[in-house]
């Protein structure tokens, strides 16, 4: 596993993911997938389902996907996922059917994050919340206020 | 919303995608979404996931994305999925973010069906379940019992 300054490095690469989204009008979440021995990247994505016009593509699933294909594999075993905000439950399914061992996000998503629905990750999964919580949730918070006026 | 004949003749179809999955080795599991008002098919998508290496490459999402880019919609809102087996998470969450109304599938799934998990299609999503459900149970049944030879 890698150690958190690795975590805080990774979670600024899906953190720029998700200014990516932003600067496209899409609601701004990134995430990136790392192998956890090397903390190299494999697989990058940010939220694009207006500009796809498609709701699978979701950050996280793109990311996975490019994972996968990166490795050959479907399973990301040796993988942790950095997203800035919590997954929603598609999210979490692909995840799990993934085996990704390691979810890190920013901040938590009340209405529509997959915990409240109990654990949908993998079994075995561990979580781990709050790395770069404040600049993953201004984003947000930025993206919704500009939206409003 | 469609008649039953509708029902029938298009979890046919999703059948004959779960057959071509079949073909190809994979877990034969096939979907279509088809518009209320005209029963027109306008997505279709049976498992990929080993070919594509992709655990995203379910049937139900990927006939979900086929089915918005016909539209050029995200939202599917006057139209039904139907698909062999019950869907996972992943892909009920999917039907959510899509706002199907209407969701029929074939036989249940009780070990990864997203019922298990509760309410997790959209809140309005009508479900009915058992159309040609021997037939999509026996599909499914074949595979396993061909896979412990």
């Amino acid at each position: 596993m890698p150690p958190p300054a690795h975590d805080e490095r990774l979670m600024r690469q899906a953190l720029r993911e998700a200014e990516l989204a932003f600067a496209q009008g899409e609601i701004p979440i990134g995430a990136v997938v790392a192998h956890n021995g090397t903390g190299q990247i494999i697989g990058r994505g940010h939220n694009q389902t207006e500009q796809l016009r498609d709701v699978t593509a979701h950050a996280e699933m793109l990311a996975l996907t490019a994972a996968a294909n990166y490795l050959g594999n479907k399973y990301l075993h040796d993988c942790t996922l950095y997203v800035t905000v919590e997954p929603c439950v598609m999210c979490a399914g692909a995840t799990a059917w993934a085996q990704v061992p390691r979810v890190v996000y920013g901040t938590p998503e009340p209405k529509v994050g997959y915990s409240r629905h109990g654990q949908l990750l993998h079994p075995r999964c561990q979580v781990l919340t709050g790395v770069l919580a404040d600049e993953c949730a201004a984003l947000m918070q930025r993206f919704f206020a500009d939206k409003r006026k």
